[in-house]
């Protein structure tokens, strides 16, 4: 397939060129008919806002240009078929686990996916079986589940259907899962793989880790705008599977996204993917050199360092820094900002910055700012390291999905907690995985766990359990 | 409040002014990282197609300018709170299905509703009472429900928790809702209404039909995109409720849409609010004239005539202008598309416009190229009209959709199908209304029709069930 082709991005493009007379949706005809100051930023891309018109193909029942757009997708990623998402990775992780699972299923599932895989679970109201992810204590992030763990899941489970893993993490940690992918497979279990920060793993060079498609995983999802050209809210949905009804996933797929899906939105789709494929391995080996000039400069930096760990295979494209002085990771991004640099993520020791595919901004300079910004700042660090005991690797809830909708809720402290089941999530940082999901009972380990963070310094998102009590379920 | 604030667009105004540096998501870096042949249409956009930095609020837990972009919106139509949808409206019409009914409950549906509302409720697992709408024999199209029909349904199904309404239907028409919503209520049902078609409604005139918002439904959705300027795939949702749970209306919005939202979608539900609200009645009369002006000159047009009907009230900007000539709907349309015109959609009989709220183009023009396009057409009409016999006005399904997810289905001869349970949807075009739905018993009355329909001229969407016979589920 060529790969220089941009068949729905052309389409639209030879459309707007005809200067069509629209006596159809949108009301803003083309950009004709819009407010006249925000003009300078729309009215271009209103003139590919478009509907399904003759030619233009339709993205719940694609056969032509939309088609061909994902065909060299699949194409390029090297998996069976591709489905382009408007909904993002959300609506991919939703409609993989509904399209696999009926209710009542068991579903490995790592402890600390991404809120929307939760959501699908509950929306399936399947009967997850959580696994922890190792935890790396100098950078204090969570990695990736280690074999042992899921290996040892699936022979606790093996009635399971699906395993749900997140790779590569939000750092861009990840490992090989071949081996776990065969076993799977021996077990008849279906592999679903939220990639959303891995859709760069299909460029054809091997300068980037390996895509879970090429570890033969059954359905994997990538946001194309993490850190692809797509516009924000676009994905890939790679599908790959002898196990899976296709049909049943299209079905999800169409009943979760708009049936007026965006045109702008799909067609940068068809760019990303046409961008992806004519980057050259030269000009990324330039990006990756210039990333790590940058990183240099960034160690020389005293009160940072880079974090690195070579036990894993780490995105190039993602650079982890981690304060070494009195600041923690939130006021660094703060301070930041204050020069007009806008970081991913922090968190409580580390701020992640997310690179290009193709750098254009001077990397040193910006991390000329950095460096001004943080000098002087006492090297006295403040934020204490916890050390991640995990309780237990392997755990289930004590409560159906179905039966935690029937249940009132009652707040009551944590010193009274032990042995209710709780229904929220508890989740300190570091180390970002849930100490508690909604429907676990609690233990007296979680609660000796609770506070031994509290009084390292893990912050903890949401509800303040140690002021206001944990929300439980009643009399069960 | 002030409609004149542009609260979320000028947030990225400004902060795209600041010329940020983003080591952050998305990949293109602001438009800096793009396909060079499509920076043309793109860059402007991507200046703005950011993530939830400082300052420009989160979709999901919005108290930002997010926040204030829906309270103007809520203002300005009169809901007690909206929320900004970048599904569509689809995923409005599936979440409030969830947010107010649990699998089991007794829901009263418009027969000819859209096909994101029959998957929210086979997703939510009710018991659908269809209601059929009425049918205008000389428009051949589907009305909307009368009050006697919805009516006998509430009194035959006291305990349903809801009634799902669509108003006004794609062609423009609506009827006062008032007596119905207040009968509801007093039953404790809930009334949800697709609105897609009416955001415009809204408008601080009385010169459109009035929003199902006004008549005090439970909750409306609305597409922006379809009359509004906003961009495609973004919708209102408006709540005005006192029996729904507002939280689990929010839970289910945040569950099926991107965790991820596009900011230059969200942005353009701001501008469509502002240009709705400051839309003068003047400039909006003037616009009616025109268009008025337009069907005028349509109807001079021997193969055409514009729809009217004076028993509703008519949305004006949809133009309904039916074949009275040898050609059929469809075939109009594709005569128009060769002149450049493309239309919102065409059946047996009719072709549809949709205008917009500021006449842009010269219409008499347009008026003009149909009638040269149509000339010398023959006025001896081929499409026979139908007279829709309505079975049953009110019907339930023969099987559950729990049911029907585990029974088997076979395909069997139209002749042989009486007493079955279908499995597929039948639409005959025209009425455009289901004549059977999945799960319904197939009765004598529905395999004479079928065959009437046929030999009167209605076509059929979808599979062909005279040539490859009917799906239906196996031994039930």
């Amino acid at each position: 397939m060529n790969q220089n082709n941009l068949p729905l991005y052309e389409a639209l493009w030879s459309f707007r060129n005809e200067n069509p007379i629209s006596l159809h949706v949108p009301g803003h005809k083309n950009g004709l008919v819009f407010p006249s100051q925000a003009k300078e930023l729309y009215q271009s891309i209103l003139s590919i806002d478009v509907t399904e018109l003759s030619g233009l193909d339709d993205l719940h029942h694609a056969s032509g240009v939309i088609k061909q757009a994902e065909d060299l997708t699949a194409n390029l990623y090297g998996s069976k078929s591709c489905y382009f998402l408007v909904g993002g990775s959300t609506v991919g992780n939703i409609a993989m686990i509904m399209a696999t699972c009926e209710a009542g299923d068991t579903v490995l599932v790592q402890r600390n996916s991404h809120k929307s895989v939760i959501n699908g679970l509950r929306l399936a109201k399947v009967k997850p079986i959580f696994i922890e992810p190792d935890f790396d204590v100098d950078a204090q992030i969570a990695t990736t589940m280690d074999d042992a763990s899921v290996i040892e899941a699936i022979n606790k489970y093996p009635e399971a259907k699906a395993i749900f893993m997140t790779r590569p993490n939000y750092y861009g940690y990840t490992k090989e899962i071949d081996r776990i992918v065969s076993i799977a497979h021996e077990h008849n279990m279906v592999v679903l793989v939220d990639e959303a920060h891995g859709a760069h793993f299909g460029h054809p060079s091997s300068l980037f880790p390996k895509s879970a498609i090429h570890s033969k995983a059954d359905i994997v999802v990538q946001s194309a705008h993490k850190t692809l050209p797509a516009m924000t809210m676009c994905s890939f949905l790679h599908f790959n599977s002898q196990l899976v009804d296709e049909n049943k996933l299209k079905y999800y797929l169409q009943l979760f996204q708009s049936s007026s899906p965006s045109y702008p939105l799909l067609a940068s789709l068809d760019l990303a993917r046409f961008y992806l494929a004519n980057l050259s391995k030269v000009e990324l080996l330039l990006t990756l050199e210039k990333i790590n000039e940058f990183k240099k400069y960034l160690n020389q930096i005293p009160q940072l360092k880079v974090v690195e760990n070579e036990h894993f295979h780490v995105d190039p494209l993602k650079v982890t820094v981690q304060s070494c002085c009195e600041l923690n990771g939130f006021e660094v991004q703060k301070l930041l900002e204050e020069e007009g640099i806008y970081t991913e993520m922090a968190d409580l020791h580390n701020v992640l910055f997310v690179l290009p595919l193709s750098i254009v901004t001077d990397l040193l300079s910006i991390g000329e700012k950095i460096a001004n910004k943080l000098k002087g700042k006492s090297l006295e660090q403040k934020s204490v390291k916890v050390a991640n005991e995990s309780i237990n690797k392997i755990s289930s809830l004590a409560l159906s999905y179905e039966q935690m909708e029937n249940v009132e809720v009652e707040i009551i402290a944590i010193e009274d907690s032990k042995g209710k089941i709780i229904s929220e999530e508890i989740i300190p940082y570091p180390p970002g995985v849930p100490l508690l999901v909604r429907g676990e009972r609690i233990e007296n380990n979680h609660i000796e766990q609770l506070f031994a963070l509290r009084k390292s310094g893990a912050y903890f998102q949401g509800a303040d359990v140690f002021k206001k009590g944990m929300k439980v379920f009643k009399n069960v």
